[in-house]
């Protein structure tokens, strides 16, 4: 549990500055000002004293193996300090210096893993390189260099930080600090080379005194330790918020450069933090903005929001950002708008936004009365306050603590937009959350509504697949006719084929399945047989038949294929096309896509992926994300399609690459044809790529390549 | 020019207070307060003097006509007042009683009308009913009873702000001069009765001390004057921003019982906007944010922005923000780049995001130098720095005048992101505009390359339409074949068909178009067929002909329908199905509406909207906000779609519409089917609805549903 980095009972400082505001300095003048209890040994081979400490000429020099080594010099020196604390029997070694695999520089990688080699031989951990360091303020064991800690006084508290990125651990605790917000932990593990931000995040959140943990991520390469510490987050009611940057290619190339963070699949990671409760903010601000509603310890159990306001304005422009953020307006009961009735002034409406005018100015009791006529309503779950301008002339003071009296009798979370800071401080004073921008405010609440619905969702429990067998071959791909079985045989709704070698077969072939046929070649080379012109859709008569099989045999031989043969199938129309798929993912394993299918799925990019194992209702939530939503109910007196089979689907289909994610690489279903009601569904379409593991001597693409390929049919 | 209204040589105040907090006691304190030059007559029948002024008994008494009345007091006497005010020869009056229109209550509405008549009747001109007043800082005619300008004291300067809320038309205000911005206006029009928001609007764009223009707004009624407005704006350079509020079912709701607001559908909204120049914010926050940037006189040629940071994190954040703000990196120059390379630490990359890294804690220098490597490169068109933590061991000043200097020497737009109010402050003195918030600061600088670029961009000259005549009748739509003939007759590419009345006829057809056919029943009667099983397609023998001529006729007499016959028309395929349409918008007039066609228009909601006159650019624009959009140039190997048609056709469908909206409500084509590039497009099915002028006897439905019921086909 990295005890040793986080709770130190010695320190050593290699590189120690006298002067307080280098690198070399700031963590002894942290360590002495902040109350670290244990011991410190400044190393400086040029000085007797440093800070008014006394210093020692080199590491295996101080008194004691420390448990924590702060290397703070640069570069070449760097690598040396480390082997000398490995040498010395130090625990962990936070290594500050710059340069290393961040660079993209190959010499500069190499030195990275050399110094992880030397520090695991001797048993020591490394934070960093390019680390700005730890910081436990329940401790006093500040091992960083920010200049946050002079700038921000430090509070012990409730919330853990643990970032990638130096800037990103202090930022949000600068923020916090100015809500009065108390931090305990403010991590920094930069280069991630051994000790990475979920083993950190694993830590901490068993610390008892933790009750809001926020993240910034640029690279997830160890994405279990991180499920893991949700689940004991989620267990201890301790909400997860966390910026995973990096989202799109400009972003990775700058994540590159900056921690060295390799990309990660932005969809899979968003699919990642679902799964696990975490919620996705985008930038600081957004990962602050909730932290006093989350530590108020406000649950609310749904999304109907009430609005008291003395602006139409306001109300109307709450109105309106309800819908971007999912939430509802609550219907008041009539006994509470008989009762707002006798308060407000005639010509004001009784419903939800309440408009208290500008009567609020002539009245100052009204705001305290039309509160308490809520209070017993139990018709909505959240209260937004929204005061745009009030000052002189209105008793802010009263309607403060009317509103925190409301908040604590009713347990309602209730926040407050306020322009102005006087009024918004009046707010504060009795705890009761205040934002100056009324969007945030809402956007917040909705925070708070969906993380706790995400934390709580009921998840799928682990159902063992069947294992399969692949035919021999070291192809990348198997042929159609090869995948279809392997999805018929666990049970999945395959369309019936005959692999036709002859035209004799394959007239024998429609006559079987009477009626209008597909004819497409199969071999474990066409991944893309629609975009080579080998597939013929809708043949209706059994000499077309003829016809299309001998002009797919000439096409086959004009373009050097060897073909399985002709695979022959019934033409299904169904209702509308999906795509159904499953890959492994290099850092996540398995992962489900599904969406709107056919031709165009990767211009029209409407998907929506999970990550298995998956409930059938994890399944229809991420089919109402699509576009295509509107259409699974039925429009214009059509029947609705029949999603509760695709749902199935879905659920076996993860179950059969996760219990082949060593031997499959991915999955691809384009089209799954789906009827309406009743109707059923077809895979009609199919296409397994064998896992690297599976197919020695085959030149491998990237697993992102690959998945494209698979995707492109 | 409403010139009495803004620069009022006298007012009288109706309904004086002596009370300074109280509605009727804040305009006379603000006149008093805020240098108002003319003379002012308060009315109070109960006292002698208010606020140590001599009080009038009466209207009548008061020893001149006054170019403005400010009318105080509540109900019913704010009518008598208005009576006596116009019988005095008041020109404009204030009346800021709420209670007539916004509530609802048809005995209000009639009484606000009343107010109006009366007043009109003697030449008068009313604000509100329901203003929180009018503010012009430039002439201390302050005849407002708002609570804001106690709380920040007014300057003159370069905003006008005007607004149907009473609060925002100073929440706005208050933000401004929090940044030190100067207000000139601060108006709320309360329920437009006469005075409209548009009118006011178009008297402020005149004042040549405004150089920003700020609008809250919950209803459009009158759009041409707001047009005009636009066209001087645009003609001064003077950015206009809008919150519109209303945007949703449920805003709209609110904002009728707030200002008595009449519904306006938001997209045409956001179409008239987007023709007019004017740049739509959704929140207060929004309106000012870019304020300073607009002021400064920026305004950018190009979406390129280089960005400067101590923060890696920061780089990352910043370009994952691009994509969604639709901006650039730019690309700096080699000679840039070995510029910095001179500069930065040697890990450091010098390529944009420039990453100071933590070197700049210790070389202090390196900021200066870094921009001015800057300042040769015209690579970039917009600067944002961004220091996240800065403080002690940062020469936080030097960096502040270096950016000013940059910022003043190359004209380019510079903004600073800091998270540190201190940091922050040294920015501002040296006249940099600071964002404590990074995601802010690039929406802003987005906001601002994107309202240039609007404001700027070419409009199409009105082009005249044919005027139609359309048959005599007083069906509310057309048929089916009278619709295409009237597209055809303008030059619209329309469906071979014919009409046929029997069996032998669509034998005829059919020969005649030699192949696959579709057959339709064919009645003013039916503007949904298809929803009524009406249309048979891909009738492919001649005997298919006959069974589903019979068929049709068939299911019209069941149905009871009586048609105009059967149309024949050749089945057309093409590559994709658009809907083209137009409709007279019973407020902005004629609006055209392109996208997604086919059965799904509704459904799948993928459209763009857009004001005639319209050029082809245009058009090609809107179809680029498509979600198909990216089929439009082909995919996996297909031909690009044959867009120059069906933007020409959206050209004549606009003048078609703008000429005749006195007899057309609206057109619809749906599908209009669209060939490979030079195959052309063709309208297969089309409906025309008469405008209600020109069915008379017939009920009318409303406009919204009209159009909902002829997209619905």
């Amino acid at each position: 549990m990295l005890e040793s980095a986080l709770n130190p009972k010695a320190i050593v400082v290699v590189g120690a500055s006298d002067n307080p505001h280098k690198i070399g300095g700031r963590p002894l003048l942290y360590l002495s000002r902040f109350g670290y209890k244990g011991r410190v040994y400044p190393v400086n081979p040029h000085r007797r004293s440093v800070q008014g400490q006394p210093a020692f000429p080199d590491v295996a020099s101080v008194p004691e193996a420390p448990d924590l080594a702060i290397i703070a010099t640069p570069g070449v020196m760097a690598s040396e300090a480390v082997r000398n604390c490995a040498a010395r029997g130090v625990r962990t070694a936070v290594v500050m210096a710059a340069g290393f695999g961040e660079t993209g520089d190959v010499g500069a990688a190499a030195e990275e893993r050399r110094m992880v080699a030397c520090a695991r031989a001797a048993g020591m951990r490394i934070v960093g390189p390019n680390s700005q360091g730890l910081a436990n303020f329940g401790s006093g064991a500040v091992a960083s260099f920010s200049t946050m800690f002079l700038e921000v006084e430090p509070k012990d508290g409730p919330v853990a930080i643990v970032s990638q990125s130096g800037m990103m651990s202090v930022a949000p605790y600068g923020l916090l600090r100015g809500k009065g917000i108390g931090v305990r932990h403010a991590h920094a593990t930069g280069n991630d080379s051994d000790v990475s931000l979920p083993e950190l995040v694993l830590a901490v959140v068993h610390d008892p005194g933790v009750r809001l943990l926020l993240l910034y991520i640029e690279s997830i390469r160890d994405p279990a330790i991180l499920a893991e510490a949700a689940v004991v987050a989620r267990e201890r009611d301790v909400p997860i918020v966390a910026i995973k940057a990096g989202r799109t290619a400009r972003g990775q190339a700058a994540a590159r450069s900056h921690t060295g963070a390799l990309a990660n699949e932005d969809r899979v990671v968003d699919a990642f933090f679902h799964e696990h409760g975490i919620w996705r903010a985008r930038d600081v601000h957004e990962l602050v903005g909730a932290a006093e509603l989350y530590l108020k310890g406000w649950r609310p159990k749904g999304r109907r929001l009430a609005v008291v306001s003395n602006s139409g304005a306001s109300c109307v422009m709450a109105a309106d950002i309800l819908q971007e953020v999912d939430l509802d307006f609550a219907s008041l009961s009539t006994d509470t708008q008989a009762a707002l009735a006798t308060q407000l002034p005639s010509f004001a409406t009784t419903t939800n936004p309440i408009d208290l005018t500008a009567a609020l100015l002539t009245d100052s009791r009204l705001f305290g009365s039309v509160l308490s006529a809520l209070s017993d309503d139990d018709g909505f779950d959240e209260l937004l306050i929204t005061l745009p301008v009030a000052g002189a002339g209105y008793d802010v003071s009263s309607y403060a603590r009317a509103a925190a009296e409301f908040a604590v009798r009713t347990g309602t979370p209730t926040v407050v937009a306020a322009l102005q800071e006087a009024v918004a401080a009046k707010f504060r004073e009795m705890g009761v959350p205040t934002f100056a921008n009324q969007t945030e405010a809402i956007s917040v609440l909705a925070q708070l509504v969906h993380h706790v619905r995400l934390m709580h969702r009921p998840r799928a429990a682990a159902s063992p697949g069947a294992v399969v067998e692949l035919p021999e071959g070291r192809s990348r791909f198997l042929s159609e006719a090869q995948s279809l079985d392997i999805l018929s045989a666990v049970g999945l709704p395959t369309v019936r084929y005959r692999l036709c070698r002859s035209d004799a077969e394959a007239r024998a072939a429609f006559r079987q399945f009477d009626g209008p046929v597909v004819l497409k070649a199969c071999s474990p080379q066409l991944p893309h047989k629609s975009d080579l012109n080998l597939v013929t859709l809708d043949v209706r008569a059994e000499d077309d038949v003829t016809l299309a099989f001998s002009w797919l045999e000439d096409r086959l031989r004009v373009q050097g294929i060897v073909a399985d043969g002709i695979i022959v199938a019934p033409m299904k129309k169904g209702r509308r096309e999906f795509v159904l798929g499953a890959r492994v993912d290099p850092v996540f394993g398995p992962v489900l896509i599904i969406g709107d299918g056919g031709r165009y799925v990767e211009a029209l990019d409407d998907i929506a992926l999970l990550l298995p194992p998956v409930r059938a209702e994890d399944v229809r939530e991420a089919l109402s994300t699509l576009r295509i939503a509107p259409l699974l109910d039925g429009v214009r007196k059509e029947p609705p399609l029949d999603i509760e089979p695709l749902c199935s689907a879905a659920v076996s289909l993860g179950q059969l690459v996760t219990a082949n994610a060593e031997r499959i690489a991915s999955i691809d279903l384009n089209p799954l044809i789906v009827g309406s009601r009743g109707e059923g569904i077809t895979i009609v379409d199919a296409l397994i790529e064998r896992s690297v593991h599976d197919r020695s001597g085959v030149v491998n693409t990237s697993p992102d390549e690959a998945w494209t390929v698979a995707r492109r049919r």
